[in-house]
């Protein structure tokens, strides 16, 4: 099924699992698909900025969408394929469009600066992949450097009518979703789905402005779905109450560069994943991070029965 | 007193209170200096990021130290004195020292990029201002764009003897405290004090690693100091409870260009200023984001009685 | 008589004359302002990005500013008002109109991304200086990393009355001009001043493109004066044979960082300032950047009678 | 014959030919081989940003630089092999050094920022291809916004014994040559390469600064392979005599993002290859930029027998 613009829930932003040396670890990349999916999960990306993609070559990247994609049945794949050329975005598309993913994620090269260059580039994008496969857009200043207006926005909805969904980590970005919601109720703008990134950092107040749900990676998904759930529901209380439990770990995740080793980290201590390893160059906790991240399961373990985890090693 | 490499505790980022119409609001100024040392904050840090600094003419900026100074008492003021030359510089760091301040803050200017560069900025800076003013070092890689290693900041204390503290609000920044304290340890560097920004956001464990403090400006400094005090107590939990009870009001006021409105909506909430109003051209609170704000102070009043204020208007 | 869209030929960017002790050398400036006004320029800008402004303090800003004004006669004095905030723009800005400049220029802060902040800061710097203060845009993407494009500039100067002039330094920019001044010519913009800068690297193109002239620091504005005759008149083959000879020199100066010392060290040679000194923290020329200097001011003199020096100490 | 520190001369920056229709251009590949080397070019680099290396895929990438590769015989090709991950740059630098290559090029990717982040990407890269690949180090802060200082550079060859050449464009740069050969001249640093990039704009006196010669893509490589051999003869006033006629069309080469439709034209006018045709997307030269481009041309025509070309169709 192709993505579209009624996309909601969770597509959990998925690491690439490997074995100590290096290598891909085929066991727990099918464990930790089904892990998520039975969290439910609405889809996954993958190969994204979390993913380690560059490290992957061309072959690789190809392979292991392959295998999540067969292995995640009717849930959505989407794959990035932001690259420095189209050439090679224009590949990996067709090649995981083939495979059946759902669609495609692109981000903005950091060397855009005005309006008029995002517009151009995303049309290009268009072009180099084709129209026919449904793209989300990755919306994410902080890391990629690139501020698009909620106008800028608004010109690619309207412009490229396969861009279905954005996924949003500006960073404020509350009014922004605000505003993107009132150019639909308006008229101005075509619906689309808004998934929030940023580690969940704001999920709470994020779906009580409209967004559809998350699109980030932080390592207890299941809690996400639930938090998502509850927020459409209108259990407002009950979502908070939730979200500020899991809080503390939310935000100690929110550490650039060494987010991925503590969402490694956890998901070993899950169970999911067999090992917290990076493919090098990579990131590693040190033994004080370790620490405290084990304290802060400890607390949350308080108020969650999904963190009480068997002492570590 | 002038600053030194023993300061500890908080020293609370000061806001500059304006009435609606511009105008600095003495009244409030004078009530918010004695609200944050009834708090049992050390110092305060006034011209900063946070203050405004740069929509007060010369005269302003001079007046306002003064006053805040005088008030103050035995309390530490620190004024920012970052400027785009150090002609500017110099002259205010002098007005202000005259004036009793405990010393200044310098921010490195965004066009630093090699370590060099930002030796040399820091020692030009020194030679503006004299080697006997006792200045913070501010570093705060995601709003300045410049980016100093815990090797940088070495041969930065290192040459210069009247740097005695580092604001710290890297992100992400634990290690860097643990490689900074490792630095001490071994006797490479002297001992500083290390204060921490960023809102806070870390300050659990930022304690822990080894900081002295918080240098912020939480609309709960009150909160901060008591954190503190219990971090050093060695009273972990307690400590976390505190923070994580915060957090979530933490959290939302870590939204760059919509934090200041936050935290002197907060302090208006809490009767320490008159007025929430910017000077031009300044940002405001939305409605919603005043309603998620309230929702926010009232769950966080089940926790904490400071919390517990009258009804909004 | 104020600064209108009507201003043609060259202004020249003034350094400012300093003693090798870092005072203030008024002789010279007085000098260096007759010696500007006698090559033929229509005015000069001052306090400008080579002008050294941000190590003057704002008393001595006033003060040189005032001293040029009195010394320039009917010539029009543009003063660079840019400042980290509003109020000191403002205050020097009223400062130097009550004096006598003909307009001042406002640089954007290098943090503006988006088209829309970009027109709401020039909008916000007009409330803050006054829509009765002509004022010069500059557009110079390389060193202020702001980017604008030809509708952005339209925008501003379609809602900002009082911007009369844009300071042409987009690099590349030729394009730019011609879509300026296509704007134009379809009614969409109304016309502006178009003075180029960028050290004059083509501004034998630029002129040919629909600019008015130059506003640049060319060790030679005489030169320049005499470039804009000639292409005005239509003697394009001249025009590049007097360029061309000046080419290798205009080259040599647009050295970032480096392009001051040099420019002043042509200055103290043709006996216009008594020093090439720059106050703290300054570059200066090596011994071997002097002697290629003199070896194009040698070469030069071939070609350009004014470039006939006596021999260097 | 794998490159080593011993390189100098010209190795021109190759551009992709393409058909109109954004096929690769074969025969305009062969022949424009054939071109570099009759005009003297001791080498080749291909794959560079001039030569749209992003549009290529995997597959084109390999092919053409294969067929480049057999078409130069003995004189030395250097490959292009910058990539956001080291998979692709691994994947990329072994294929081309089994067709033969004489080294690879790698850029720093824009988000490094200290010196230690510089030396451990160029170690991590290293470590990805092998250390038995010779490769350039490309210092081009204005492109890619990373600023390696001299002592950075001495960081990475003395770390890095496969580092055997420097591509020097920094801006200004003439000190920077200056300060690298003193530090080989005091022993600090073993002896590298250093050819000259920047469109040419300074190799006159880069080269008497101590550069080896030129790798840029100017498109009369004939003549910078003549003023090289010039000022390596220690015909200095020749070498400038020959340079300055250049001057105006190596400036106008320097125009970011304009320039490589400048060079794909005037090797169409050359006749070195068919089309001046980028792949999408891609700039195109205006009909009034054309005009200039010849204008200039036929000025150069007066004092270089090559610029002497067949009227424009």
């Amino acid at each position: 099924m192709p993505l579209d613009e009624s996309a909601q829930g969770v597509y959990v932003i998925a690491p690439t699992p490997f074995h100590p040396d290096g290598r891909i670890d085929e066991a727990s990349t099918d464990r930790m698909t089904e892990f998520f999916l039975e969290a439910g999960c609405d889809g996954m990306t993958i190969l994204g900025v979390m993913g380690e993609a560059p490290k992957l070559d061309g072959a690789e990247a190809l392979e292991i969408s392959r295998r999540i994609i067969r292995r995640a049945g009717k849930a959505g794949i989407i794959v990035g394929v932001s690259a420095p050329g189209f050439a090679a975005m224009r590949a990996l598309a067709h090649g995981v469009m083939e495979a059946g993913a759902a669609g495609v994620m692109i981000a903005p090269p950091s060397t855009l600066r005005t309006d008029d260059q995002i517009v151009a580039y995303y049309t290009q994008a268009v072009q180099a992949i084709g129209a026919d496969i449904p793209f989300v857009l990755q919306d994410y200043p902080l890391l990629f450097q690139v501020q698009m207006t909620p106008g800028v926005i608004r010109r690619i909805v309207q412009a490229l009518p396969s861009c279905v969904m954005l996924k949003h980590e500006d960073w404020p970005g509350l009014e922004k979703i605000s505003a993107l919601r009132g150019f639909q109720a308006e008229g101005s703008m075509r619906p689309i789905s808004i998934l929030c990134g940023n580690g969940g950092l704001f999920l709470d107040f994020e779906c009580e402005r409209g967004a559809d749900g998350a699109m980030t990676g932080y390592a207890f998904p299941d809690m996400l779905v639930e938090l998502v759930r509850l927020a459409r529901a209108g259990e407002r209380d009950r979502a908070h109450d939730l979200f500020d439990a899991h809080l503390p770990l939310i935000r100690y995740e929110q550490q650039f560069g060494v987010g991925l080793a503590v969402r490694k980290h956890v998901l070993m201590r899950r169970g999911v994943i067999a090992s917290d390893a990076q493919r090098a160059p990579g990131g590693r906790l040190g033994q004080t991070a370790v620490a405290e991240v084990e304290y802060l399961l400890a607390r949350l373990a308080r108020h969650d029965a999904r963190a009480r985890l068997p002492a570590l090693g």
